[in-house]
């Protein structure tokens, strides 16, 4: 059972202790286009795997021709490609839902830009001759624990298609160096596009069934109604846009201070979906074109925006709303689901400006 | 005013801001001599400051013969040092304490290890001959918002004989590469000892004052019963023990499962007065003497520590407790304060064995 807090209910213990583990990434590193690696949000289900690489390996079974099992020296002889790419996790903004559903209480901070290097994970499935009957090829971690009531690794399935994009990786790299544990050391999915559930995490099987896979990190990511309602699965990253926060902060409220005048609103839009084709920004009721970045510094990173506010005193409530070009635009109010997930509706951010 | 939680008071939303910004190391990071910097703690006041090392420089002023306006090529010139310092942050354990004071919520990850290297402070603080009648040095950090009413950089001062130690470090490099953003780039002060608030990130002046200096960084961190009690300074890290929680977790309540048997419980226990001398181990009232490792990796690291557990099936409460060469010992309870700062109390974990 997924439990939803009461109307007006505060944030409970078991929650606190999920946000204390997990990190965001503090908004103002929006201005960043790449996240350093100690700025990256971390969403981590069970505990961090410390893998040993020389005995670590990835087998690739199941419906292929051959079996594989590929040390990382395999693994860094073959091509190697990169690609910078702008993660999510699902249950961003999930704090901002209301009900609220308890899980990992995001508010915004879920998001992280990073520059993944590896091998195209096409040409590991090909290098197994994986079966073209295949429906799901089943991606396993180290990390382990109980959740749902069951206790097992960390599993996702993605079907044939999804995996046989050319953007999909078997990452080594983040930034142009090793992996550190807590990204999946030694090796990890990256899956463009994708919200973060789908790039599994210290990887160290890719088990091509001929069954689509179901299990507690599937059930954990569907567009749910209620408990009776199955849902639709969770996949791509909904449009949004995130500003970094104006003037300076309380240290206490984290409320923003902002002097008057010129002020530079900047931040970054994405989508799983399509590149970012408008977004706005607002203060209070009154709505401006923020000018876009000349392009991305990648096909599947986030977008610059920029837009200049001549600040008067008072107190403000600035929006920015993002619109990608399959039309799909963020939404002012919430879409409220069980889980907590995929709630992309218009970032508000109160200012006072004196 | 410092604000305490009522009795039974649940977390705020304001603490949820906080907890989602900072970032605690995840406990099985204990396993690790030194910390990854991605999963290094991370406590930050106001915002990363994002400063371009290039125009960036250190000014040395105030009480001293001749004021310097140091690049950071000036301070690479100089001879290179380097230390493994465990920081913990003063808040640690705060939201373990009844009633919880109302402050950035940490249960018990705000800790870690890095390898520091930069210049030894003393040799920039005779470069610039700082007169033998300072009281305090001022440091001065790029970050900048409100605390307790005033808006203000982030300034921390030190005195003239602790500032002066072998072992105060001016940092630009954590593990060997240059600080990324969140832990001070271009260069921040390392006390090794002391609790994480001396430890002045983003750094820009050292202003020599033969005044002692006081500021919103002194009063958040001093040991006081009421508003009424000015209280001591918060100044070096009391002992502490904690364990790598063993088995696997609850997603959701991060509750321990561990598997009946040979169970090897470890973690690392540190001081800032002087090195760890005992770790005892409990399972419940059980009370056994834990191996200390031959030695840590730096007289100023946390000193690894272990005892193997005979585990049988049922509900068990776990404990660790250090004592380190002055003779100082965790207290088993809290030892409660107005700020929630220094809360040393034994770590406490429930673990179900079946």
């Amino acid at each position: 059972m997924r439990r939803v807090a009461e109307p007006g209910e505060a944030i409970t213990f078991a929650e606190l202790r999920r946000a204390t583990r997990n990190r965001g990434m503090p908004l103002e590193a929006l201005a960043l286009d790449v996240t350093p690696v100690g700025l990256h949000y971390l969403m981590i289900h069970f505990d961090v795997p410390l893998l040993d690489e020389d005995s670590w390996s990835l087998r690739v079974v199941g419906n292929v021709e051959s079996g594989l099992d590929l040390s990382l020296a395999d693994l860094r002889s073959m091509p190697q490609t990169s690609h910078v790419v702008t993660l999510e996790c699902a249950g961003n903004g999930r704090t901002l839902m209301e009900p609220r559903p308890i899980g990992q209480p995001w508010g915004l901070e879920g998001v992280s830009t990073a520059e993944w290097t590896g091998v195209s994970l096409r040409s590991v499935l090909e290098l197994a001759g994986v079966g073209a009957d295949t429906l799901d090829l089943v991606f396993r971690g180290a990390d382990r624990g109980q959740q749902l009531g069951i206790e097992d690794e960390y599993r996702r399935g993605m079907s044939l298609d999804d995996a046989m994009r050319d953007e999909l990786l078997l990452a080594y790299e983040m930034n142009g160096r090793p992996l550190e544990p807590q990204n999946g050391a030694p090796l990890r999915l990256v899956a463009p596009g994708w919200y973060g559930m789908a790039h599994v995490k210290w990887l160290t099987e890719i088990d091509a069934s001929t069954d689509r896979f179901d299990g507690p990190q599937h059930a954990a990511y569907r567009y749910r109604q209620s408990e009776d309602d199955r849902g639709e699965p969770v996949c791509r990253m909904r449009p949004r846009a995130l500003m970094v926060p104006p003037g300076v902060p309380d240290s206490s409220t984290r409320e923003r201070l902002v002097e008057p005048g010129q002020v530079l609103i900047r931040g970054r839009a994405w989508s799983g979906s399509g590149p970012i084709t408008q977004v706005e920004v607002a203060v209070d009721e009154s709505t401006h074109l923020a000018d876009l970045d000349p392009a991305p510094v990648g096909r599947w990173a986030w977008h610059g925006w920029s837009w200049t506010w001549n600040a008067e005193p008072g107190e403000f409530t600035l929006t920015c709303r993002a619109s990608d070009a399959t039309g799909d635009v963020q939404p002012i109010d919430q879409r409220w689901n069980l889980l907590g997930v995929g709630n992309n509706a218009v970032q508000q951010l109160a200012v006072t400006v004196s």
